[in-house]
């Protein structure tokens, strides 16, 4: 597609261009424009119908999108911020610079300029940052008819149609019905008698994974978000909540892997920005390993002693913080996805110990065979490992398990407690563990 | 609420239960009711509306459907079952011992016990295990009048109406319209005037990952599945999207914490099924740093002459695993969110060296000053260490980058190459270099 319609501006054939590009998917036009090279980019843009240029604009990245403002014509400015959906609006100002920002602000209606700055007021990361303030407003007298008249007049700026919100004369919410559900319904049904009561919403603090997570547990498309005073300000739609599930996890996983998030994608950033996510993380696991380091030297007489016990170090502290990140990895997934909570704590404390048993066991008899036959050590120096791993897969299960729910009862992200911290930690305990059983066992 | 039911249980004030749960959300409902001792939870069912009971059922997890299962009688399995949605009557026989699944069956009529047995046949993980059959199919040559006529007759059936499918007379996918679109479209406009003809869609064999991202990046709420003939067999629909997406990443979560993946919620998991699920791996990465604890004992004779290498060896081995799991696991969530390809191959390889000598040079100079001024070591260890952790820096960003590549490259999973076995391969390596490093530099 991209090296036909490279060849296509070669040859100055714009007409064929447009034929070509017309019926594309806003995602997959998007895609398209950002492969071609910067200097062409705006000149296909212009070539798409005006509709599919706002929608397509509004599914590319940052840097494409300020290349393509930057060319922008002020009347096109107009067309294309107008046409877009005010939180797509909102999030793409969000990644511009100040200048950007200001040429934006200056060319939208008045009224659009009120909401987008509103939006932007709400703190990063809440529904009310998330939500679109445009979605269908019914009232409770009304019927179904009326309600159909009314979406059919809104549903070219909104988003959702699909669920409507009935409100009173001061905007607070009274009731939910769905297009579905008005479809099934008589047309001279009055929505108060029709419409659901019981409506779930979030307010405009509440945390965005939180909304996301909501409208997957009830399936809902859209979730009504209130302020302070109960007023409906704005609605969260299914298409942002799974955005906002991805990325989420894609943090989550980040911090268990010891990197500060960032919600660019891989091939965005920056060597310097990998380096600052990674560097400072790095820098304190190293230090706190240097303590472990300690701990050997605190025993070089047992080790100079015997020397083959320094060989089992590197085993004895991955089994450690192998077990240990098994066990953080699942309360921290459980904790996000609402599976566990706190008065679950005795439940979790012994299947979690029940499983380092079973689990240490295996490893322990495994291990005994293998320095019997394999490496044919004295009984004592088996033992000595044997209990170590016991003890070990224990205390790991333990600390794993407990830590990250400890961090968020505390009120810290429970991810912070993921493997690299915990098995830095496990390591010292290891050692410590494993030193202490020797001296115990070998009397050295 | 659990403890006023179980009162009003206890005072066998039946009607007063009825009143307090009938306008409960189905989800709401479902959780409830899993609280409830399972003596009591089909009493408590059988207060629900008839409608909200089949919606919660549907909400509900396996062992609890079970246990109501088992209780109901054939007329109460019927109105259950053909209330329920077809995916999520597939989803929940999926999960029952086979006595109940023949029961369930038996008592489902013909048409949809033939639809079910259908999709039961599609491989798991996959679009067609995944998808509904009950969807709105419109025709070409129907008004717009026409086609709410036809969605109104099916909306009862249908989970999602919103996203209709044109079909020919074999059931070949010929378009797609929305209610919205309908909505705002003069209502004698013919069909085949107004859809979009560029339809996305599925195989029934495509991956459910592969269909959830396609739903996610386009903003649709539903996406048609075909078979091999192209013939419309059903859809996926977005909030199982959302499910697929959460499981997917629960799967990633626990592969990369050395975890063999499970669908069940943590507290329903066995401590015997955590022990099958977590002791295979720990016992293979055990023995694989059996085989790093190995080239501690072929560098003794060099340890022995300087035994304060050794306390280095913890520091070192969790620098190189930790800059090894940073470069894993970003690339691993690169992978499955499809931010990049192989033939970007050769920018990530520049990407990750660049960033490894930036930590690699943040960490030696830290560690170095730290070497010289708290442990007063002499320059040449101090030399040895700071060359060790540059080198290992390196290798780790590139191993961990590479590997998981290499892992899709050859039709692995790429997960199999996340933080634990990393960490084990980088152990090992960290361990060669920086033993070679000292024998070369120390001249022992």
């Amino acid at each position: 597609m991209q090296e036909k319609i490279l060849q296509l501006l070669e040859d100055r054939k714009y007409g064929e261009i447009a034929a070509l590009v017309k019926d594309m998917n806003p995602a997959d036009a998007a895609a398209m424009l950002q492969e071609l090279p910067e200097s062409k980019m705006p000149l296909v843009f212009r070539l798409l119908p005006k509709e599919l240029a706002a929608e397509t604009f509004a599914y590319m990245e940052g840097d494409a999108q300020e290349v393509l403002i930057q060319g922008f014509t002020d009347k096109e400015l107009d067309e294309v911020i107008g046409e877009m959906f005010l939180d797509d609006a909102v999030d793409m100002i969000e990644e511009m610079p100040a200048n950007v920002v200001k040429k934006i602000l200056r060319h939208v209606d008045a009224d659009t300029r009120k909401m987008i700055n509103q939006v932007l007021n709400y703190p990063k990361d809440s529904a009310g940052a998330m939500m679109t303030m445009e979605y269908v407003d019914l009232k409770r007298r009304m019927t179904v008819e009326q309600a159909f008249e009314r979406i059919r007049s809104t549903a070219l700026d909104s988003e959702t149609v699909y669920t409507c919100y009935v409100t009173d004369g001061r905007r607070k919410l009274e009731g939910v019905i769905t297009v579905r559900e008005l479809l099934l319904a008589p047309k001279d049904a009055v929505l108060r008698d029709i419409m659901e009561t019981n409506v779930k919403f979030v307010t405009t603090h509440t945390d965005q994974e939180e909304a996301a997570r909501l409208l997957s547990k009830y399936d809902f498309l859209a979730l009504p978000v209130v302020d302070a005073e109960e007023r409906l300000v704005g609605i969260v739609t299914v298409d942002d909540a799974m955005d906002v599930m991805q990325e989420e996890a894609t943090e989550d996983m980040e911090r268990m892997a010891a990197i500060a998030p960032s919600d660019k994608p891989y091939m965005k950033v920056s060597v310097f920005e990998n380096w600052k996510k990674r560097a400072p993380w790095l820098l304190f696991l190293m230090i706190s390993a240097a303590f472990t380091g300690s701990i050997i030297t605190h025993f070089e007489t047992a080790l100079a002693a015997n020397l083959v016990l320094s060989s089992f170090i590197p085993m004895l502290m991955s089994t450690g913080g192998n077990t240990g990140s098994q066990a953080s990895t699942t309360i921290i997934r459980s904790l996000s996805l609402g599976e566990v909570r706190y008065r679950d704590i005795p439940q979790i404390l012994l299947k979690e110990s029940s499983t380092a048993v079973l689990c240490g066991v295996t490893l322990a008899v495994a291990n005994f065979l293998k320095l019997m036959l394999l490496d044919q050590v004295g009984v004592a120096v088996a033992l000595v490992v044997c209990l170590t791993i016991l003890a070990v897969s224990l205390v790991a299960n333990l600390l794993g398990s407990l830590l990250p729910l400890f961090a968020k009862r505390v009120g810290l992200d429970p991810t912070v407690m993921a493997s690299p911290l915990i098995s830095t930690i496990l390591d010292a305990v290891s050692l410590v563990i494993y030193f202490n059983i020797a001296v115990a066992v070998l009397q050295i």
